[in-house]
């Protein structure tokens, strides 16, 4: 630490993101990346905007691409907030939407990027228990409270809350708003925003990064009704007045478009999941029900730290948390059929040792 | 407002950037971009990256990107911060250097998001008077303060100071962070990196967008010495691992090594704001001293808003504040030399009137 810090910066504890290593060969399961490609249309875009007007700004508003999105989501283009991945998204809704006088709530096991963000904006939180089959319980919300963020599904867990289970923490708690981060919602977990319509508190947070392949390119939207967006959107301009670069805006417009390579990719995913859920098993590990592109799994006698090391000394990626109650798991990304044998058959390898 | 909105949403006062219009034909000389596109290299650099590894995330620490610039600049990668945009830059200064008990100094006519990044991280801040010549007298920065921003050379204005008087500043108080916004630094004015190594409470802020022709893409960067870069850099993990895509890290390493480019650019630039001086100063305008790739000029007869909205209906993009001391004033960038003959011409019609 230095004197020169803001006093601020000596409290935050950084997100650490999983690695990104350059080794060529490896099965890179640990970032939840999926592993086809993006629509070809979204490359193409890229192609198109790629020439001298990149020496003028993008659009600060990123019009056409919230068209697109409110378009395919039956929303209004200002219902619709765009970012610099969800994570920037989230980033703004943190400081504009979610902190008040009374706690905001997140479930203690779920993105450790919240509490990242809650110590940079000074929001006060509490961190309420998932249970002991990591399951959200509506129950455990009943509390006063300012604002209440849930991952749907759960991320590092995977398991998703019915859409009716959603609705009812939004009418139960009127007062506040309710943020549903759905990263991951494309996999097979039921999307909160038909509900937008209805509900002035609703804010559901989105991201091409995963279902859409876009985590390289760094864009994510919010949903909601207009005064929730316009408190976004005053933040956003007095931040950045232009996150979204030409080559990101044209790029996501795209893909948002190509609905039949998103249909595909998303389905060829959730079938190779379901396979390596089974092969799994076989393996004596447990699984929890997921919904998202990854799974959480635990050996019922192999640590979750010792598996990781042998994994990543096999040529194969897997994601570690070192805390409290889910230690013992890896959070695997779903890879491709190919990939997925190959980590199966790492495993069985260590697991014979 | 709403009721759901966090309490310092209602306290923000946004930053306004100017117009990007999309009809076809405008000169567009309303926001400091540059006439000339950006080097082929960084094309075609986003040409080779533009496929399926797109759906990898990138480096979250822009490792290449960095050292490019470290090497440029003769500093070490530690040294240098990366970011969406020297917007982005500037707020996770705010943020990690430039709130302090005491208050941070800036010139009161300066780049107008300043004001906004204060209100958003509630940063204590006195605005220090220019001169009745739109000067920067450092006698007034004599004022206990957590921190100093000054932009040089200046926007609006375009003046710059001399490095001796930078140092000065940066010596006499030791104590706070003194940050230098470089942003039009490349057309004439003295970069203040050289005094990196010699003094711990040096911040420079660049960008990519101007000079480098890059405005569409968003790449800024700060330079300063090892603790100030990572106090930026818990800030920026604590907000968005990845605020640099793909894409923009490969175009932005290309950029910063195709030094022949941006000579010969900026050069052609600073040739062409000379000739306008003299073409606005026959016109009756008096133009304050530029050092960058704008000028900032005021007819002795004629309103700066009336002259905007005329020239506007001539299809000539200008930017003007509507704010006390400048608002006589228009800000004009500098174009090709074609589109400055355009503007002078358009005046001359205006004038004429």
């Amino acid at each position: 630490m230095s004197r020169y810090w803001s006093p601020i910066v000596s409290k935050l504890r950084p997100y650490v993101a999983g690695e990104q290593p350059r080794i060529p060969g490896l099965i890179k399961l640990n970032t939840n990346e999926n592993p086809y490609g993006p629509s070809p249309r979204a490359l193409e875009a890229i192609g198109q905007a790629a020439d001298d007007r990149l020496r003028l700004y993008p659009d600060p508003t990123a019009t056409e691409l919230r068209e697109t999105i409110a378009h395919r989501f039956g929303l209004a283009a200002d219902e619709v907030f765009v970012g610099n991945g969800s994570d920037e998204v989230l980033a703004h809704s943190f400081q504009a939407l979610l902190k008040h006088e009374l706690p905001l709530l997140y479930p203690d096991v779920s993105y450790p990027f919240y509490p990242a963000y809650s110590l940079l904006y000074d929001v006060e939180t509490v961190e309420v228990p998932v249970d002991d089959r990591f399951r959200i319980l509506l129950a455990d919300y009943d509390r006063p409270c300012g604002a209440i963020l849930i991952p749907n599904p759960n991320a590092p867990t995977g398991i998703g809350l019915p859409l009716a289970e959603i609705e009812t923490l939004v009418t139960t708690h009127p007062d506040a708003v309710v943020a549903i981060d759905e990263a991951y919602v494309d996999f097979g977990a039921e999307s909160a925003v038909p509900l937008i319509s209805e509900y002035p508190n609703l804010l559901v947070i989105q991201t091409l990064s995963k279902s859409r392949s876009l985590a390289g390119l760094r864009v994510g939207f919010a949903l909601g009704q207009r005064h929730l967006i316009e408190a976004l959107v005053r933040v956003k301009d007095s931040f950045n007045s232009y996150p979204l670069d030409r080559l990101a805006q044209a790029a996501a417009t795209a893909a948002i478009k190509d609905e039949a390579w998103f249909e595909t990719c998303r389905r060829k995913l959730v079938a190779s999941r379901d396979a390596l859920v089974r092969d799994l098993e076989t393996l004596d590990f447990e699984v929890l029900p997921s919904q998202a592109n990854f799974i959480f799994a635990r050996h019922e006698s192999r640590p979750g730290a010792a598996l990781q090391a042998a994994l990543r000394e096999r040529g194969v990626l897997v994601r570690h948390f070192a805390k409290p109650r889910i230690s013992e798991f890896l959070r695997i990304s779903i890879g491709t059929d190919e990939e997925c044998a190959r980590l199966v058959s790492a495993l069985k390898d260590i697991l014979a040792a």
